[in-house]
């Protein structure tokens, strides 16, 4: 084949075509890159094409809420065989598409309220599932094999040029507009107002096709706001424990927390419990996190230095910008989160990743998927992962290496602490430690090639039961992990068929640890230890500055 | 401590500070921010203070050369205690600024034309190594830990406003600007031209304190530029190895190359022998990489699908502008590189990472770093370790991971192909394998923590010589893994050490796999398998869209 031949600029010349379209459908009602909200089925039908991959922003807060529902209202019969791209598959408007007919493949991160009816929809055939990434993979496909054609984002506002502001909600914008606009795609951005001069330029007009003011605002979901009111003395319990036996053991100073009560009771114990082991400025200094406001008094205790942010969380805006030093604010005085930064450095810049599962089998992998269900698995994967391409040194990181390497003749290196933190039994008195994992049938069922782990058990470090610490770095054989594991599995299946007397002895090498083995007196694991026991005690803890949603009010 | 008497926004105020002192500094000479180059010592004593942690844009190919001149020409009296932070140490001006005692820390991620001063003056004590890091990890931690003050970036234009345009020549610029930007830091850029009206905007004047015009175009260095004429008939056979061995047998599409003949080999062989195999659209459509010329006759083959760029190249501006199919450009109609996002691709988005490597012992692991040289080691661990992290399947990583774990009771899970390519014997007659690396020794000279190693042993999944192949999956033990590494290091003391039957055995079992066990004849090893045996021949593959800076032209 010869190079003259070929036609190598169809993707531009197909954009121009498409834009061309658009010019015409919509003619002197799109002023410069401005359309109007009435016109977006109009718009819509000038800039796609069947076949496309189109990317929707699904986040785990912020949604192109409008352009979904736009996208989901089209005629099948004009607009098919799409390939929809979401980080979240959070609105009922992101699965309506298959249902219709309007597209038939998916590839996504997480789909947590929507994860019944999407095996519903994947079993009924009327889509196929390409695959379930972790958020910083599925933007790495982005630019090498799922290059969006069309992306639907969101933002706080535009100005007439096209410049957006996306303001504390950054969240996955940049990595997909940068995708799509340099691949001869098309971004069309839905915006809650149209300004004459934005607080700060978020992405350049050059990078967006169309902004559409959208009726109303942009849905956001509280995603990270725990009440502490529902955190209950186990909870606080196995706080006491983490803090002592793995925070303080390993001195971690930067982190990630998983979302949930578990790691909100840390988080609300760092004032009370940890400043009374003497270990504020020697833990939880910096961090990749969302804005969780269970943090407030913790942050206002003096225990936190930065937090970066992959995005925002509602009604923590006016925090954030008081608390400058502390946050990655911008010159206008508002925060700029980044989900493809943060989930870097929580990979890469972090010693440790603590989080809930809900199944923990044998060998310590860990999945969330449950029968019925294909929820995905967010950012957990990306962090809950040793970072073998790592190659700075902390102490935490080194003393999780040589635990793992003790004895072993090889070369010297770290290893990130991945924590995994369960109740023994979960809601309905399901047992969080099984035999198998659910996420088998899920696989086969789904016809996925492999089944769908959430953490595998090789990157595990540690188990955090209520009945204490399993420490997987220490053990030298499967059968001591499998021993380790059902020794903290308490009274669910798993943990009655332990060796006792295996059990007892890892007990005695310090890879089982009970809370009385850390000298925690669990008389002392009261709700008495949180630094905010409701929702008014974290307001009063900010000074009144975080302003919590409504459905969280309740004085 | 209660909330209320803390300054929270100490670095706020401390920005307004440094910019009412360079305000002062340059009086009328500030035209918004725009900056005369004259004023360069005034403004950088305006807005550095001692102790500064300093981002400088040293990248593989732009470099902030102005501004690091500019750094190191400043009175250490005045300013000193900074902490250096850079991608590539590759200036002089880089290191003269311990040398005069501007700076005393230092973490970056690659030093390779510096690597034998900052040996020297690690060992003079005047400055301490933080780390070395992979470039994603120090992005990474821009945002946790090693977030910059100040920032010294180069791009191509800036406007009135101090909007910047990179050009082809992205890079790092996004990711260092948007930590320093948002951390109340400042950003000083040094550009080319000041112009009225920017092609596009690859970074927001928001996000910029500064704009120069510097006296002289910023420096860049073709680094990926490799003459056809200088690759051997070994590194052709190396080449046949690879493809028929390796890519066919696994069905590698997405990848990586690392820098070199050797990869440069496989490169220009695709459209002669790939294409003699019938690979063409089964092999190599999608990569994370730089625009290497020697890849011209495979586009133009058609054998490639899509390139995403962690910087540009020189010399290849017009042919990436040409080729917007495959290359990712702008609607401008010039790329957009950018190291964070080419490297996430690279991490997970690509099923194999092939490079060359300086010595590799017994247990697989592999270092660039040798006695006297601290040369770090750019993109290779994030790219050249198995992405835990990943969720997605793909042939290639299916097959590796079920090789790696054939016969364990273990969950299923895939693998990267992390491939090392070595001839046995380097320049001067060293041998690439060795009992012990050098990096133990550096690392005790340097004080590291642990040795510096490139690629961690049970991360490389094959090791390639002129011997053949190893297939370190297929390996059972640690002593099987180091006969299938002796089996491949040919005359080398190492490879002289081998256990001839355990050899032996590890071939017919096809762990070690010789030319002939792949059906290649070694009498087709000639450079007449090279699409392009020259420059010129680069040059008129590229039907003269392609120019080589003049020290690679030779007619």
């Amino acid at each position: 084949m010869s190079g003259s031949e070929r036609v190598w600029n169809a993707r531009q010349k197909n954009r121009e075509q498409r834009l061309a379209r658009a010019a015409l459908a919509l003619g002197d009602k799109l002023q410069g890159k401005i359309a109007p909200a009435a016109q977006l089925a109009d718009l819509l039908y000038a800039v796609l094409e069947p076949g496309d991959r189109v990317c929707v922003e699904g986040n785990n807060q912020k949604q192109a809420d409008f352009l979904a529902k736009g996208l989901a209202s089209l005629d099948p019969a004009r607009v098919n065989g799409l390939h929809m791209l979401f980080s979240v598959l959070a609105l009922p408007e992101h699965l309506d598409v298959f249902e219709k007919g309007i597209a038939d493949r998916l590839d996504f991160s997480f789909s947590g309220p929507q994860a019944g009816r999407l095996a519903k929809l994947a079993s009924a055939g009327k889509l196929n599932i390409g695959a379930i990434h972790t958020y910083l993979e599925l933007f790495g496909r982005y630019f090498v094999d799922l290059t969006p054609r069309v992306a639907l984002v969101a933002a706080q506002a535009a100005d007439r040029h096209g410049n957006l502001y996306t303001g504390p909600n950054t969240e996955d914008t940049p990595a997909i507009a940068e995708a799509t606009a340099f691949s001869s795609g098309i971004v069309i951005a839905q915006v809650n107002e149209i300004v004459d001069e934005l607080p700060r330029v978020d992405i350049p007009a050059d990078w967006v096709g169309f902004a559409i003011k959208a009726p109303t605002p942009h849905y956001i979901e509280p995603l990270f706001t725990r009440d502490p009111a529902q955190i209950s003395e186990i909870q606080v319990l196995m706080a006491m424990m983490a803090i002592k036996g793995i925070y303080a053991e390993y001195g971690v100073q930067r982190l990630n927390h998983g979302i949930g009560f578990d790691t909100a009771a840390i988080e609300l114990i760092l004032p009370t419990y940890a400043e009374s082991l003497g270990l504020r400025g020697k833990i939880c200094k910096h961090w990749a996190l969302n804005p969780h406001p269970a943090l407030i008094p913790a942050i206002e205790a003096g225990f936190v230095e930065s937090i970066h942010s992959f995005g925002s969380e509602l009604g923590m805006e006016d925090y954030i910008r008081a608390r400058p030093d502390v946050f990655f604010v911008g010159p206008d005085g508002s925060m700029r989160s980044n989900r493809a930064f943060s989930q870097t450095a929580g990979h890469y810049g972090c010693d440790m990743f603590i989080g809930s599962t809900l199944q923990i089998d044998l060998q310590g992998n860990s999945s969330t998927a449950t029968l019925g269900r294909i929820a995905g698995f967010g950012g957990a994967p990306n962090m809950g992962a040793d970072a073998r391409g790592r190659r700075h040194a902390s102490d935490a990181w080194l003393k999780a290496g040589a635990q793992a390497r003790a004895g072993r003749n090889t070369i010297p290196r770290g290893q990130k602490l991945v924590v995994q933190t369960v109740e023994t039994f979960r809601e309905h008195m399901q047992p969080a430690f099984v035999e198998k994992l659910d996420a088998w049938q899920l696989g086969e069922q789904a016809r996925m090639p492999i089944p769908p782990v959430m953490i595998y058990g090789d990157d595990v470090t540690h188990i955090l039961t209520e009945e204490g610490i399993a420490n997987l770095l220490l053990c030298r054989s499967d059968e001591e992990r499998e021993q380790a594991i059902r020794g903290v599995a308490g009274y669910t299946a798993v943990g009655l068929g332990r060796d006792k007397r295996m059990v007892e002895n890892l007990r005695d090498r310090g890879v089982i640890r009970r809370a009385e083995d850390m000298g925690i007196d669990k008389r002392m694991a009261t709700r008495d230890l949180l630094a905010a026991k409701n929702m008014k005690d974290l307001v009063r803890a900010s000074g009144g500055l975080y302003n919590p949603p409504k459905r969280f009010r309740n004085w």
